[in-house]
């Protein structure tokens, strides 16, 4: 079975996390992704996050770099020159699919923005990533998934209660954006193949993290509510929180009262199965109560016994894991979760597509690629010739 | 323009989260959502987290389900019933897209699994999301979003360093799965639309943090390193967190060289702009000392100020917002973030489409429906005459 984008080409001027993440997404069904790179250094998450002595012994980029950009291919443009930007316009000629996320103006500024491609090519997919997005009093202002998180609320409601805020442990307004880029491009690109007509596609860290946080907008625009930070805990229901174990922290959820009543027989029904604890939003009226009793009971079994009981009687229960336990548990296996590619002597292990086509599945075609390693290869495809090429050098195209 | 997806019928069987926001996306781009809804109080979100008093005031479903569930129809099905069940089968013949989320083999005993309805349809595109998914060791396990923050590792770092693990204060595993199933929605149907092929879909709360968490695994598998809860800091560079203000927090984020320069200069030269602090390497050996000066710097000023200071030279700075600052921010309305639909005596809000296409955008056609608001509209426009209706409804199939 065929790749289900395998004739599609983008041309991916974005860089760190979201844009690269969406462009490996395409690249997973079968996109052919040329990612440009700055001649002086490339992407900045090559080295982000890494000191110089941990990225000397990688021998390699950084694991951020190695984990969004795997199924593309690499080519060193300088920008701020004609010549580059000339050799960028003939890439985009071939291709069906532009990403960048360089500030409002950058990409005009040089003649590849959204209206002079159309122009030239009606047909192209033009998707604009931005912090704040493309218009409005913040649009000029630079920002990343920490100041999303801040700006959004989601950090107000992040933390322990009565502390400081707290951010969540990942860039998830980066990813999920990278998900909303995803979306939009596969709308156009499904739209396209209705019409020929290509369009603009944009979104921002801002509506990423403003979708994360829709519901409680909502609850706030309809009622003036607000939560406020609650530890692991939420104010959806009781118990929904991580409990201290005699050798970690367990999450019990249960929402429905049957599962309540299941759970606190399991666990100890002397202390929890009590009349006063019977309806959902009783619990949440004595919620202070209801958590100090399961705190109690909890405290005095191991992560596994808790696991256990509760599993056994199908209340929902989760382990809370280090990274190195959830990356190697072999359920993300099981479904797809890991694409294991050769490299050096053995495997390497990627995260894979977060969704699966079971006719078309996602997969592996190529390493993160090194900085710059396939110039010769897409000029050559793109009908560059040597003296072309040569000529382009001289002037800067690839830096100096 | 006409919608994208208006000649497109989904037939959705998910209930809480990260289904319904999905269908609501699809239904955003014009997509034909038919909610089937069990007729004992229909999808729970309807009354998540909040208290029965809490209910009677709002005189309509919870925020919750209100943010999840625009642009959708309401039928009513107890698909416990033979004649439930035939009811189903009819709509998907009409159908393009179907959604659940029930447990592994339930929608199959229903004689509504894939195999079942490929054969009928092949044509059909069938989403199936899970918690852990739909082989494997845990595939038979409830879990939700608290329980996949705890799973995936995301829990392990979040929270006050050496404190309590705590949870992304909104339900991001959830709706970072909605756009999962987006993507692997309109993948599926781009791929109809040229080979007329449907497929099965399947994504799961599991593959949805296991992304937001690739490159914490990327870099544990690759060099056993496992990053640990650091309040608002993270290890990719200093600064690079929140920082206390005379009147709340802000967060500053200075991740080069000369962006770091230009915040030193701009807060308290004297103070920052200091020899060894000037790359970014050191900055983030000398953590310590950096984030203790930063502090020292910010408690003597307002968030204001701060703001002021750091956005005059192009720094990353945001103000850790409440919810309410968030979702009535200008700058989310201007880039078209906010859907405003009449109800009542004025317009309500809701959170937009997380992507924007330019030319054909995704809008807000319906409010969220009331149980079974359009059962009998429904059921008419697929042909069942008023005598079948009657039959079905003594047989069950809409419930007592």
């Amino acid at each position: 079975m065929a790749d289900i984008l395998e004739h599609i080409r983008v041309v991916d001027f974005s860089r760190i996390f979201a844009g690269p993440d969406a462009t490996q997404i395409l690249g997973d069904l079968g996109a052919d992704i040329i990612k440009i790179e700055d001649p002086e250094g490339g992407d900045e998450c090559r080295y982000l996050g890494v000191t110089r002595e941990e990225l000397e012994r990688l021998t390699g980029p950084s694991p951020s770099f190695r984990a969004l950009n795997r199924n593309k291919r690499s080519l060193t443009l300088d920008l701020s020159t004609e010549s580059g930007r000339a050799v960028a316009l003939r890439l985009i000629d071939g291709a069906d699919v532009v990403v960048n996320n360089f500030r409002p103006g950058t990409m005009e500024r040089w003649g590849l923005g959204y209206d002079d491609l159309h122009q030239r090519k009606p047909g192209l997919i033009y998707c604009d990533f931005h912090s704040y997005g493309p218009v409005g009093p913040l649009s000029h202002i630079g920002a990343n998934d920490l100041a999303l998180q801040a700006f959004s609320g989601l950090m107000s409601i992040t933390g322990e209660e009565g502390g400081a805020p707290a951010r969540a442990g990942s860039a998830i307004v980066d990813l999920h954006a990278s998900l909303a880029i995803v979306g939009g491009v596969l709308a156009a690109l499904y739209h396209r193949e209705r019409t020929g007509e290509g369009q603009r596609v944009d979104t921002s860290l801002m509506l990423s993290a403003a979708h994360l946080m829709s519901y409680f907008y909502k609850e706030y625009w309809l009622t003036g509510r607000m939560h406020r930070r609650m530890g692991t805990a939420n104010h959806l229901s009781v118990p929904n929180q991580a409990f201290p174990t005699k050798d970690g922290y367990a999450v019990i959820i249960a929402p429905s009262d049957e599962m309540w009543r299941r759970c606190a027989t399991a666990l100890d029904p002397e202390a929890l199965d009590r009349e006063e604890y019977r309806t959902a939003s009783e619990r949440l009226r004595l919620r202070k109560d209801v958590i100090a009793a399961m705190t109690e009971v909890t405290g005095k079994l191991t992560n596994a016994e808790v696991h256990a009981k509760l599993s056994a009687v199908k209340v929902n229960v989760a382990i809370v894991q280090t990274i190195g336990e959830a990356a190697d548990h072999p359920q993300l296996d099981a479904v797809g979760g890991v694409f294991h590619f050769p490299e050096g002597e053995g495997d390497q292990r990627y995260v894979g597509t977060p969704f699966r086509l079971h006719a078309t599945p996602g997969r592996m075609h190529r390493l993160p690629p090194e900085l710059g390693e396939h110039n010769r290869e897409i000029l050559a495809e793109a009908g560059f010739s040597e003296a072309e090429i040569a000529e382009l050098k001289a002037r800067g195209a690839f830096g100096d």
